[in-house]
Protein backbone atom coordinates (compact mmCIF):
# COMPACT_ATOMS: atom_id res chain seq x y z
CA UNK A 1 0.00 0.00 0.00
CA UNK A 2 1.89 3.37 -0.38
CA UNK A 3 2.51 5.30 2.05
CA UNK A 4 2.18 8.80 0.55
CA UNK A 5 0.02 9.14 -2.54
CA UNK A 6 2.16 12.64 -3.18
CA UNK A 7 5.22 10.44 -3.79
CA UNK A 8 3.46 9.22 -7.03
CA UNK A 9 2.55 13.09 -8.35
CA UNK A 10 5.86 14.93 -10.10
CA UNK A 11 5.73 18.48 -10.76
CA UNK A 12 7.08 19.12 -14.33
CA UNK A 13 8.11 22.90 -14.48
CA UNK A 14 7.28 25.08 -16.85
CA UNK A 15 4.27 22.94 -18.67
CA UNK A 16 1.80 23.65 -20.62
CA UNK A 17 3.41 27.11 -20.24
CA UNK A 18 6.35 29.02 -19.13
CA UNK A 19 6.07 29.56 -14.86
CA UNK A 20 3.50 26.80 -14.20
CA UNK A 21 4.28 24.05 -12.46
CA UNK A 22 2.35 21.35 -13.86
CA UNK A 23 1.13 17.95 -10.96
CA UNK A 24 2.02 15.27 -13.52
CA UNK A 25 -0.41 12.25 -12.38
CA UNK A 26 1.22 9.54 -14.82
CA UNK A 27 3.71 8.08 -12.17
CA UNK A 28 0.27 7.17 -10.24
CA UNK A 29 -1.25 6.05 -12.82
CA UNK A 30 1.67 3.62 -13.56
CA UNK A 31 1.56 2.11 -10.25
CA UNK A 32 -1.15 -0.43 -9.50
CA UNK A 33 -1.53 0.15 -6.00
CA UNK A 34 -1.46 3.86 -6.02
CA UNK A 35 -4.01 3.86 -8.70
CA UNK A 36 -6.07 1.42 -6.25
CA UNK A 37 -5.54 3.57 -3.55
CA UNK A 38 -6.66 6.84 -5.06
CA UNK A 39 -9.32 5.15 -6.44
CA UNK A 40 -10.76 3.79 -3.13
CA UNK A 41 -9.56 7.28 -1.52
CA UNK A 42 -12.02 9.03 -4.40
CA UNK A 43 -14.97 6.61 -3.37
CA UNK A 44 -14.88 7.08 -0.12
CA UNK A 45 -15.07 10.85 -0.89
CA UNK A 46 -18.80 9.75 -1.97
CA UNK A 47 -19.63 8.21 0.69
CA UNK A 48 -23.51 8.51 1.85
CA UNK A 49 -23.87 10.76 -1.22
CA UNK A 50 -27.11 9.99 -3.52
CA UNK A 51 -25.70 9.74 -6.91
CA UNK A 52 -27.24 8.51 -10.11
CA UNK A 53 -24.48 9.99 -12.95
CA UNK A 54 -20.99 10.48 -12.41
CA UNK A 55 -19.86 13.41 -14.88
CA UNK A 56 -16.15 13.67 -15.73
CA UNK A 57 -14.18 16.32 -17.52
CA UNK A 58 -12.11 15.44 -20.81
CA UNK A 59 -9.37 13.75 -20.95
CA UNK A 60 -7.93 12.94 -17.68
CA UNK A 61 -10.97 13.13 -15.76
CA UNK A 62 -12.02 10.34 -17.89
CA UNK A 63 -9.72 8.30 -16.13
CA UNK A 64 -11.07 8.46 -12.31
CA UNK A 65 -14.39 9.64 -13.68
CA UNK A 66 -14.55 5.82 -15.17
CA UNK A 67 -13.42 4.39 -12.42
CA UNK A 68 -15.69 5.89 -10.12
CA UNK A 69 -18.84 5.82 -12.33
CA UNK A 70 -18.39 1.53 -12.03
CA UNK A 71 -17.42 1.68 -8.18
CA UNK A 72 -20.66 3.55 -7.91
CA UNK A 73 -22.48 1.64 -10.17
CA UNK A 74 -23.68 4.58 -12.04
CA UNK A 75 -23.67 5.44 -15.34
CA UNK A 76 -20.43 8.05 -16.95
CA UNK A 77 -21.63 11.63 -19.10
CA UNK A 78 -18.54 12.69 -20.59
CA UNK A 79 -17.92 16.38 -20.70
CA UNK A 80 -15.97 17.87 -23.50
CA UNK A 81 -14.05 20.20 -25.49
CA UNK A 82 -16.06 21.54 -28.87
CA UNK A 83 -16.77 18.95 -31.94
CA UNK A 84 -15.82 15.93 -29.80
CA UNK A 85 -19.45 14.70 -28.56
CA UNK A 86 -21.13 13.53 -31.77
CA UNK A 87 -24.97 14.25 -31.14
CA UNK A 88 -26.52 17.30 -29.86
CA UNK A 89 -24.99 19.14 -27.22
CA UNK A 90 -25.35 22.35 -25.07
CA UNK A 91 -21.86 24.39 -24.80
CA UNK A 92 -20.48 27.10 -22.48
CA UNK A 93 -17.61 28.74 -21.62
CA UNK A 94 -14.83 29.28 -19.01
CA UNK A 95 -11.43 30.82 -18.25
CA UNK A 96 -8.89 28.35 -17.19
CA UNK A 97 -5.97 29.07 -15.44
CA UNK A 98 -3.64 29.54 -18.80
CA UNK A 99 -6.41 31.23 -21.03
CA UNK A 100 -9.97 30.15 -22.34
CA UNK A 101 -12.24 27.59 -23.11
CA UNK A 102 -15.71 25.89 -24.34
CA UNK A 103 -16.90 22.87 -22.73
CA UNK A 104 -19.65 20.84 -24.28
CA UNK A 105 -22.23 17.99 -22.86
CA UNK A 106 -24.58 15.98 -24.28
CA UNK A 107 -28.31 17.05 -24.64
CA UNK A 108 -29.73 13.68 -23.53
CA UNK A 109 -26.67 13.12 -20.99
CA UNK A 110 -28.70 14.66 -18.05
CA UNK A 111 -31.98 14.14 -17.20
CA UNK A 112 -34.09 16.31 -15.05
CA UNK A 113 -33.43 15.10 -10.87
CA UNK A 114 -30.05 13.11 -12.07
CA UNK A 115 -28.09 13.21 -8.91
CA UNK A 116 -24.63 14.29 -10.30
CA UNK A 117 -21.10 13.67 -9.26
CA UNK A 118 -18.39 16.05 -10.97
CA UNK A 119 -15.06 14.36 -11.49
CA UNK A 120 -11.87 15.86 -12.61
CA UNK A 121 -7.93 15.19 -12.00
CA UNK A 122 -7.16 18.37 -10.84
CA UNK A 123 -8.64 21.44 -8.97
CA UNK A 124 -6.94 24.45 -10.81
CA UNK A 125 -9.26 27.78 -10.40
CA UNK A 126 -12.06 25.71 -10.45
CA UNK A 127 -13.19 27.44 -13.91
CA UNK A 128 -13.79 24.34 -15.61
CA UNK A 129 -15.39 22.31 -13.16
CA UNK A 130 -18.14 25.66 -12.38
CA UNK A 131 -18.60 25.31 -16.25
CA UNK A 132 -19.38 21.45 -16.00
CA UNK A 133 -21.67 22.24 -13.21
CA UNK A 134 -23.92 25.22 -15.45
CA UNK A 135 -24.32 22.58 -18.04
CA UNK A 136 -25.46 19.74 -15.75
CA UNK A 137 -28.11 22.57 -14.18
CA UNK A 138 -28.91 23.67 -17.49
CA UNK A 139 -30.34 20.33 -18.33
CA UNK A 140 -31.65 19.75 -15.21
CA UNK A 141 -29.37 17.95 -13.27
CA UNK A 142 -28.31 18.58 -9.63
CA UNK A 143 -24.85 18.77 -8.69
CA UNK A 144 -24.22 16.55 -5.26
CA UNK A 145 -20.65 17.29 -5.02
CA UNK A 146 -17.40 17.54 -6.84
CA UNK A 147 -14.26 15.70 -6.06
CA UNK A 148 -10.80 15.91 -7.40
CA UNK A 149 -7.72 14.26 -6.90
CA UNK A 150 -5.64 16.89 -6.91
CA UNK A 151 -6.56 21.00 -5.36
CA UNK A 152 -3.97 23.49 -5.58
CA UNK A 153 -5.07 25.95 -3.07
CA UNK A 154 -3.32 28.73 -4.12
CA UNK A 155 -5.36 29.33 -7.40
CA UNK A 156 -8.28 29.34 -5.11
CA UNK A 157 -10.65 26.88 -7.24
CA UNK A 158 -12.96 26.32 -4.00
CA UNK A 159 -13.58 29.98 -3.55
CA UNK A 160 -15.54 29.50 -7.02
CA UNK A 161 -16.74 26.56 -6.33
CA UNK A 162 -18.26 27.58 -2.93
CA UNK A 163 -22.02 27.02 -3.40
CA UNK A 164 -21.21 23.35 -4.35
CA UNK A 165 -19.09 20.64 -2.30
CA UNK A 166 -15.96 20.54 -3.72
CA UNK A 167 -13.61 17.80 -2.06
CA UNK A 168 -10.35 16.08 -2.75
CA UNK A 169 -7.88 13.42 -2.21
CA UNK A 170 -4.62 15.53 -2.02
CA UNK A 171 -3.96 18.96 -1.66
CA UNK A 172 -1.31 21.55 -2.12
CA UNK B 1 -28.08 -7.18 -17.42
CA UNK B 2 -28.45 -5.81 -20.92
CA UNK B 3 -29.53 -8.27 -23.08
CA UNK B 4 -27.57 -6.69 -26.69
CA UNK B 5 -24.83 -4.25 -25.48
CA UNK B 6 -25.48 -2.79 -29.75
CA UNK B 7 -28.58 -1.57 -28.25
CA UNK B 8 -26.72 1.19 -26.40
CA UNK B 9 -24.05 2.14 -29.52
CA UNK B 10 -25.84 4.75 -31.40
CA UNK B 11 -24.94 5.68 -34.87
CA UNK B 12 -24.07 9.31 -35.89
CA UNK B 13 -24.43 10.20 -39.34
CA UNK B 14 -21.92 12.66 -40.64
CA UNK B 15 -19.55 12.74 -37.87
CA UNK B 16 -16.65 13.83 -37.69
CA UNK B 17 -17.31 14.29 -41.45
CA UNK B 18 -19.53 13.76 -44.25
CA UNK B 19 -20.21 10.16 -45.06
CA UNK B 20 -18.50 8.55 -41.76
CA UNK B 21 -21.18 6.82 -39.81
CA UNK B 22 -19.59 7.52 -35.95
CA UNK B 23 -20.29 4.95 -33.30
CA UNK B 24 -21.69 6.79 -30.00
CA UNK B 25 -20.97 4.98 -26.85
CA UNK B 26 -22.50 7.45 -24.69
CA UNK B 27 -25.39 5.76 -24.12
CA UNK B 28 -23.34 2.67 -23.76
CA UNK B 29 -21.26 5.08 -21.07
CA UNK B 30 -24.42 6.52 -19.44
CA UNK B 31 -26.23 2.75 -18.54
CA UNK B 32 -24.65 1.85 -14.68
CA UNK B 33 -25.43 -2.31 -16.20
CA UNK B 34 -24.04 -1.46 -19.51
CA UNK B 35 -21.19 -0.21 -18.70
CA UNK B 36 -20.17 -2.87 -16.07
CA UNK B 37 -21.17 -5.07 -18.46
CA UNK B 38 -18.64 -3.70 -21.14
CA UNK B 39 -16.27 -3.62 -18.70
CA UNK B 40 -16.59 -7.24 -17.96
CA UNK B 41 -16.47 -8.32 -21.65
CA UNK B 42 -13.34 -6.48 -21.90
CA UNK B 43 -12.09 -8.24 -18.97
CA UNK B 44 -12.75 -11.55 -20.35
CA UNK B 45 -11.03 -10.80 -22.93
CA UNK B 46 -8.03 -10.77 -20.89
CA UNK B 47 -8.11 -13.89 -19.18
CA UNK B 48 -5.19 -16.03 -19.37
CA UNK B 49 -2.97 -13.35 -20.15
CA UNK B 50 0.03 -12.23 -18.51
CA UNK B 51 -0.31 -8.36 -18.14
CA UNK B 52 1.57 -5.25 -16.32
CA UNK B 53 0.57 -1.94 -17.89
CA UNK B 54 -2.81 -1.28 -19.43
CA UNK B 55 -1.52 1.52 -22.60
CA UNK B 56 -4.85 3.31 -22.82
CA UNK B 57 -5.05 6.13 -26.04
CA UNK B 58 -6.67 9.34 -25.79
CA UNK B 59 -9.48 9.85 -25.20
CA UNK B 60 -12.40 7.74 -25.27
CA UNK B 61 -9.52 4.65 -24.96
CA UNK B 62 -9.03 6.37 -20.91
CA UNK B 63 -12.51 5.15 -20.41
CA UNK B 64 -12.49 1.70 -20.26
CA UNK B 65 -8.57 1.09 -19.99
CA UNK B 66 -8.62 2.95 -16.41
CA UNK B 67 -11.30 0.32 -15.53
CA UNK B 68 -9.39 -2.36 -16.84
CA UNK B 69 -6.15 -1.41 -15.21
CA UNK B 70 -8.01 -1.29 -12.08
CA UNK B 71 -9.63 -4.91 -12.24
CA UNK B 72 -6.57 -6.45 -13.94
CA UNK B 73 -4.68 -4.86 -10.83
CA UNK B 74 -2.28 -3.34 -13.01
CA UNK B 75 -0.89 0.26 -14.06
CA UNK B 76 -2.38 2.49 -16.44
CA UNK B 77 -0.66 4.11 -19.14
CA UNK B 78 -1.92 7.03 -21.10
CA UNK B 79 -1.06 7.71 -24.55
CA UNK B 80 -1.73 10.90 -25.89
CA UNK B 81 -1.95 13.57 -29.07
CA UNK B 82 1.13 15.78 -28.90
CA UNK B 83 1.36 18.18 -26.11
CA UNK B 84 -0.42 16.85 -23.74
CA UNK B 85 1.95 15.13 -21.77
CA UNK B 86 3.76 17.06 -19.77
CA UNK B 87 7.31 14.68 -19.41
CA UNK B 88 9.64 13.81 -21.75
CA UNK B 89 8.35 11.72 -24.83
CA UNK B 90 8.36 9.29 -27.54
CA UNK B 91 6.40 10.49 -30.50
CA UNK B 92 4.94 8.61 -34.17
CA UNK B 93 3.08 9.61 -36.77
CA UNK B 94 -0.13 7.48 -38.17
CA UNK B 95 -2.94 8.07 -40.61
CA UNK B 96 -6.53 7.06 -39.15
CA UNK B 97 -9.85 6.94 -41.06
CA UNK B 98 -10.34 10.67 -41.45
CA UNK B 99 -6.49 12.60 -41.46
CA UNK B 100 -3.11 11.63 -40.11
CA UNK B 101 -1.78 12.77 -36.39
CA UNK B 102 1.26 12.02 -33.96
CA UNK B 103 0.70 9.93 -31.14
CA UNK B 104 2.81 10.69 -27.85
CA UNK B 105 4.09 8.05 -24.88
CA UNK B 106 6.05 9.34 -21.82
CA UNK B 107 9.65 7.78 -22.06
CA UNK B 108 9.62 6.50 -18.77
CA UNK B 109 5.94 5.07 -19.07
CA UNK B 110 7.43 1.50 -20.60
CA UNK B 111 9.96 -0.19 -18.76
CA UNK B 112 12.11 -3.05 -20.71
CA UNK B 113 10.08 -6.57 -20.68
CA UNK B 114 6.69 -4.59 -19.80
CA UNK B 115 3.30 -6.68 -20.90
CA UNK B 116 0.77 -4.16 -22.04
CA UNK B 117 -2.11 -4.03 -23.24
CA UNK B 118 -3.29 -1.75 -25.73
CA UNK B 119 -6.79 -0.49 -26.00
CA UNK B 120 -9.21 2.06 -27.42
CA UNK B 121 -13.01 2.07 -27.66
CA UNK B 122 -12.90 1.90 -31.44
CA UNK B 123 -10.80 -0.47 -34.05
CA UNK B 124 -10.77 1.34 -37.52
CA UNK B 125 -8.48 1.92 -40.35
CA UNK B 126 -6.07 0.70 -36.78
CA UNK B 127 -3.61 3.30 -37.53
CA UNK B 128 -3.88 4.49 -34.17
CA UNK B 129 -3.38 1.03 -32.35
CA UNK B 130 -0.40 0.45 -34.64
CA UNK B 131 1.40 3.78 -33.92
CA UNK B 132 0.31 3.01 -29.73
CA UNK B 133 2.42 -0.65 -30.44
CA UNK B 134 5.46 0.94 -32.13
CA UNK B 135 5.51 3.05 -29.40
CA UNK B 136 5.32 0.27 -26.80
CA UNK B 137 7.93 -1.42 -28.54
CA UNK B 138 10.12 1.11 -29.20
CA UNK B 139 10.62 1.56 -25.34
CA UNK B 140 10.86 -2.02 -24.97
CA UNK B 141 7.47 -3.66 -23.78
CA UNK B 142 5.96 -6.55 -25.58
CA UNK B 143 2.14 -5.57 -26.66
CA UNK B 144 0.64 -8.84 -25.29
CA UNK B 145 -2.85 -8.19 -26.64
CA UNK B 146 -5.16 -4.87 -28.05
CA UNK B 147 -8.57 -4.76 -27.02
CA UNK B 148 -11.44 -2.80 -28.12
CA UNK B 149 -15.26 -2.35 -27.52
CA UNK B 150 -16.01 -2.17 -31.18
CA UNK B 151 -14.46 -3.29 -34.19
CA UNK B 152 -15.28 -2.03 -37.64
CA UNK B 153 -14.59 -4.81 -39.98
CA UNK B 154 -15.67 -2.94 -43.28
CA UNK B 155 -12.23 -0.76 -42.33
CA UNK B 156 -9.79 -3.92 -42.22
CA UNK B 157 -8.04 -2.90 -38.79
CA UNK B 158 -7.24 -6.46 -37.90
CA UNK B 159 -5.31 -6.82 -41.40
CA UNK B 160 -3.13 -3.67 -40.19
CA UNK B 161 -2.82 -5.17 -36.22
CA UNK B 162 -2.46 -8.69 -38.23
CA UNK B 163 1.43 -9.54 -35.94
CA UNK B 164 -1.05 -9.12 -32.49
CA UNK B 165 -4.01 -10.57 -31.22
CA UNK B 166 -6.56 -7.84 -31.81
CA UNK B 167 -10.03 -8.39 -30.14
CA UNK B 168 -12.97 -6.88 -29.75
CA UNK B 169 -16.69 -7.13 -27.49
CA UNK B 170 -18.43 -5.56 -30.07
CA UNK B 171 -18.64 -6.08 -34.18
CA UNK B 172 -19.98 -4.63 -37.09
Amino acid sequence: MPSDLKSYIRDIADFPQPGIIFKDITPLLANPQALNQASENLFALTLGKKINKVAAIEARGFIFGSILAKMLNVGMVPIRKPGKLPAATIKTSYSLEYGSNDLEIHKDAISQGDLVLVHDDVLATGGTAKAACELIEKLGGTVVQLIFLIQLNFLNGKEKLSEYEARSVLSY
